[in-house]
């Protein structure tokens, strides 16, 4: 915890910070601040000294320098859409937050190097958008496109709809900017796609979530536009069949499956139910369906593909139903559907519960089968609602209590979920991170030697404890 | 440095040894220990007190926990078959020399999950080959395949010529086992696509040379086969062209492009000369030429998506000639040559100086030319042969000098090519690492934030300073 800041009165604090950045870049009204002082899922509000909001990374080293002498935290915050709390300060009002959706600009573009380099404020909409008025495509891509920025992506190492085929974050990065913790700037921009030379320093801060600098800017991965996709409905005879349909999927596209998302029966009817415009695409009411993104060098051949592909998944009796999409306007019917799992969920009645889990691809199955069954054994009117990347392993076992349910029963259930989460060797945060939300939870699992060596890490690279402190900490 | 083993005397500490690792585990006559001691380019030759051969994960956290406490330096080596001598320990004889050779089985293998899990003393060929057994590719492939080893591949972020499709070895890397400094275990051999908990602490042993820990097993990411592969061997109008036939290649063909390696008329000489079966594919003697790897979903399409890019590409200018293997027989004619580029310079008379370097791709045709201009100023009768991974902007930008040039010239011409380096923002180490080779040069042009930070890190992971000691370390 930063030493209090004995030496300089708030106001003059204050002072320093608008020497740095202008009057523009510091509020301090508490309406105007309020807000970057809650995260989107309202779970979290804090207090700040100031809002901070610099235009440059010379004005962040500053910033920076500044909290450094004076004993403030810095809890950095891009387009503040994290679901684990991440980035807004604690209650103590001994932090700033410093906000860095000014620094937006594409710094450079280079098609024939497949780079470019954008700061930490550029919203990924813009930066994928950019990228294809150059000919190239910048394939994150997330439901929180376009207000979540690339500062804030890397922070979280965020993942996606695109993750089994492009990666995630981390595999998107060439090279950073960071300012540290003392003030001084890592100034590794390179465009480089092999280079050597010790420590890869910039993976530290990829998914570190603000605890050990500031991201101010990035080198990106760019990528050839696809020629033709096609976007296609399954339905499982299983869920057991997923993997299994899965690697049918890679083996006959040449591995060029973009995504592979899990809709459960529940998903379908919560989108149906709440959100205008949703339809379910198959007849019978399927328990267990796939929404999968294929591409290919031109629409005959992928169309020549799919044939193959379907024929050979019914042969296996691997699927039972499906529908390739005929049209972009029914491919983007399919994925509103796959988008609305959430708002559905969310407007359905009951307490809703979410997870954000992974386990090995050949094990999500057997998962899912275990959790429900736990849930339900505690929770008979459970509704277990397990949707996402299952081409990641990476699935969002969300449950809704009845209203009215127990206090404890939010936390209980998460207990049961995460002890087979355990037993699966998986993980409770396969791409949301661990936040403020998770930290009890993370900590109790944490293996020693793995707790240890990060939090020797993490005293080497800030040793006064002023980046983000509330984060990965559950005493505070 | 560690501090001497004043407690212990050498035959105590090797009597200690032996109670770990049984007789079969401890090499120490000299005879005997010859081999290991001494790099495969023979610039290193070393000491230490034993040769250490563990055969479990438990025998090496036993042997570093001894180290630890005697002060004795641990350096781990794999199937030295490293170039800038980072696997063999200095000339003091106060280290163990610990390699994991016997460490060679693969644990497990799911073909559904598109994962294994190997032990660090496998041979790359063996887990290419285990991974072909179970229907999936482990696309890793470089020169040493026959014997380097997977936990030498990891600690040096080992490349080769398929990183422009599948990565580095950092990119094929899930998880890893690593005994700590302390001799502790992290344990996190996961096969998880996805896991946001925190620091990624596997990506600071991946590339660390030794210096933070030892890898001990891994898991392994896995790919469904290729169906198709063609190879191509194109004549450059001029270098000025590779950035953007390679682009062409990529847009044409669906980003399929495994390898992409450019070959120099110098390159081809030396291999024609020297090396006996191979033969210059192209009439005319064109000055740059690059071999690349293709890969469809079956024999028909890949020749129809050729005949397309090759017509593109002679439409635009952008080859003057090339030919098309007809065969398996062929395709390894041509590769063949690419790999004889080294030997044929090797047997070449005069002295051979050999750099590891890249540039952003876009910008490789400039420095090729920058480097090479400013090396025959100097040396007007130096022969240039800057061949290699042209798809990752990774050349091995090699130097033959008259026999009998004076001692310094080596020196002078390294100093010379890095110094072009780093006008383009390149690297002086892209795939070999720093070991010892390179580390006075790396020290003279690391910024000062990225040395700092790297300090402290090593300090925090290893406080005592036993983990191969000589490696990024220009004082000693």
């Amino acid at each position: 915890m930063p030493a209090a800041a004995a030496a300089l009165s708030p106001s003059a604090f204050i002072d320093l910070l608008v020497a740095i950045t202008g009057p523009r870049g510091v509020i301090t009204a508490e309406g105007d601040m309020a807000p970057y002082l809650e995260d989107w899922r309202k779970l979290y509000r804090g207090h700040a000294l100031a809002v901070v909001r610099p235009a440059s990374t010379d004005e962040v080293a500053a910033i920076v320098r500044l909290c450094a002498g004076a004993g403030v935290a810095v809890v950095p915050q891009g387009g503040n859409t994290g679901l684990v709390g991440g980035a807004v300060p604690d209650g103590d009002a001994r932090s700033i937050l410093l906000q860095l959706g000014r620094m937006n600009r594409v710094r450079s573009i280079d098609p024939i190097d497949y780079s470019m380099v954008v700061e930490a404020g550029c919203v990924l909409e813009a930066v994928q958008g950019a990228a294809r008025d150059a000919g190239r495509k910048f394939p994150l891509s997330l439901g929180a496109e376009g207000t979540a920025q690339i500062g804030g992506l890397i922070a979280t190492n965020a993942g996606g709809i695109h993750v089994m085929r492009y990666g995630m974050m981390r595999d998107l990065v060439l090279g950073l900017e960071v300012v540290l913790p003392d003030g001084s700037v890592l100034s590794e921009l390179t465009t480089l796609r092999k280079n050597n030379v010790g420590y890869d320093l910039k993976q530290l801060f990829i998914g570190a979530e603000g605890t050990l600098g500031i991201v101010t800017a990035a080198s990106l991965k760019l990528f050839p536009p696809l020629r033709a996709t096609r976007t296609i409905f399954f339905a499982l005879p299983s869920l057991a069949d997923g993997p299994r349909l899965l690697s049918l999927c890679r083996e006959f596209t040449g591995d060029a499956v973009e995504s592979f998302e899990l809709i459960p029966r529940q998903g379908i009817d919560f989108a149906t139910a709440h959100v205008p415009g949703t339809v379910d695409p198959l007849e019978g009411r399927p328990e267990w369906t796939v929404l999968t993104d294929i591409s290919g060098r031109s629409d005959e051949r992928l169309q020549e593909d799919l044939d193959h592909l379907v024929e050979a998944a019914f042969q296996a009796g691997l699927v039972t139903d499906g529908t390739i999409a005929q049209s972009e306007a029914q491919s983007k019917a399919l994925w509103l559907l796959r988008e609305a799992i959430v708002e559905g969920q969310r407007l359905a009645p009951g307490i809703q519960i979410k997870h954000d889990v992974s386990v090995q691809v050949s094990d999500m199955p057997g998962f899912v089968h275990a959790a429900s069954e736990a849930v339900w054994r505690i929770h008979p009117d459970a509704l277990i609602n397990p949707f996402g990347h299952l081409g990641d392993g990476n699935i969002h076992f969300n449950v809704t209590l009845p209203a009215g349910s127990p206090p404890d029963a939010v936390k209980g259930v998460s207990e049961i979920v995460y002890r087979i989460i355990d037993d699966f060797g998986g993980s409770i945060s396969a791409e949301h991170g661990i936040g403020r939300l998770k930290a009890v939870a993370y900590a109790a699992r944490c293996p020693k030697p793995r707790a240890d060596l990060a939090a020797r890490l993490r005293k080497a690279v800030d040793p006064k404890g002023i980046m983000n402190p509330s984060v990965f900490r559950p005493a505070r």
